[in-house]
């Protein structure tokens, strides 16, 4: 992670678009499950994106922190929304989660 | 995991309840991050319950699982909510979450 | 983990069949993913099974081991095989591996 | 894991001598590995059984819980290091680890 | 993780400063917890922190190995002790650990 | 990791070289192990390391991603192969496979 988040996920981006061209019959499936577990439904997309932050931080994952914060924001995630999924985060997580939580919230903060 | 989810649960309880006995100035601050986590706020305790319960099919943390929906169950949440946060682990941690998301179904089948 | 695996892959594949059924749109990419993931192709079907049940070993899940176990039996995989499947994945993830290899051993055992 | 901790324990004794019979080339150099990474030495064996026990509840593997935390008590570790041993993993693996660290604690009153 | 451990424990500090103030009711609790689960009692501090590093080392989380380490040697952990302690992890998490423990090291040759 | 792949699997080369000077005793049967895990056997090398490397992208350890990428394009693994072994990992492992696939995908077209 750089000290730019924002050239953390156009990295992320240009990394998983030069994947699905070269891994097409398996990324083609993977993207419509995306579609399909991250549309509006009982809950909505953002709440679904914040669910996937939140497992994120919990597994210590840097490029899926930014890559569904983006998400999460671009669906209307408030600010203090992202902060508490961090603490759901550090719940399940203990320290590990902490630390990671805390890139996630200076990502937020530049992010937003 | 024994074919019932209640006295999963129960156990659980019964294990966290005397791990609390034994280790109160480790378990009492971590009864009241908890309670800070989960209550209430821009999110509700029903959504994090359920990103609780998206995190333990994630990682693979049976007792996680039936001690997290039973809470989201509690706070009210859904048939459709709970399949729906399985469905964002499955996106978050393919195979293992399909076969872990598979016992918090049938937990939530047992439990609703 | 019971005392007999068939079973155990039996309560998977019940589990997933009654998800599959519950959350069709997620699971049905998912599906085709799989598929995908595991067909013949530069390497073979046998391979991508021995390397699933390697990562099933090496990430501790049980139901992972069974499932992928039975699919790399199905596919031809020797007995041998799996063994160094299992050693592949002590080296990747030390004692944990070993405790977890040694249940993917006594599925072998009895499935074979 | 069953209601009897000492049967879990001979559970994974048997499985892992199974193992070791059959994956004589990896697991030898293993063992070896082991002998050599809890021996005395700066920390004394039972410390480093009680880190190894740190480790199996972070990493939440029932198999490896009782393991070590039966050598950890063949090395003379007392009742209340063990649960300061969970604590610490409590610290670094928040509600998973309680639950699991309740799993360690259960098989300590029993085991001991 | 860059050349300078000590710019990578700094960078954790002020991250994690930040999140402490923009999560107060989560963060005053588990800075609670931590503080009662590393103290002083039937194992001594610096024995914890070296089992935290042990941690973070077999989880592979960067952030928390600089930290446990500045802690460890803050209590007087000697070089051994620490090299002890990644060949724990290394038995208990195989090649990632020695991937992690390796980075461990350099740190510890660095703050040490 | 940085932009170069080669330079990053320069440092865990000498990371890991370090350490095995500072650990040999635990060190020198870790390597009788890999030897033996990753030896011609039933399955060839290739796969063994193609394997090692399937399990990299699924726990995400960057540096075990360029160490057996590397090692398996030494036992002449095809481009071909590479991109089936990341994708068994996407289906053992969803998102958080997808982006470190990406980080494997992208070292596989600069080692290359």
């Amino acid at each position: 992670m750089t000290k730019s988040y924002k050239e953390d996920v156009a990295a992320v981006d240009k990394r998983v678009g030069a994947l699905f061209k070269a891994a097409p019959k398996t990324m083609t499936p993977y993207s419509q499950l995306v579609k399909a577990a991250s549309a509006d439904g009982a809950l909505d997309s953002k709440v679904k994106e914040l669910m996937a932050l939140s497992i994120s931080v919990a597994i210590r994952c840097d490029d899926c922190i930014v890559f569904h914060l983006r998400a999460a924001l671009n669906h209307g995630a408030s600010r203090e929304e992202v902060i508490e999924t961090i603490s759901v985060a550090i719940e399940m997580g203990g320290g590990p989660s902490v630390v990671y939580g805390g890139r996630a919230f200076a990502a937020l903060e530049e992010l937003s």
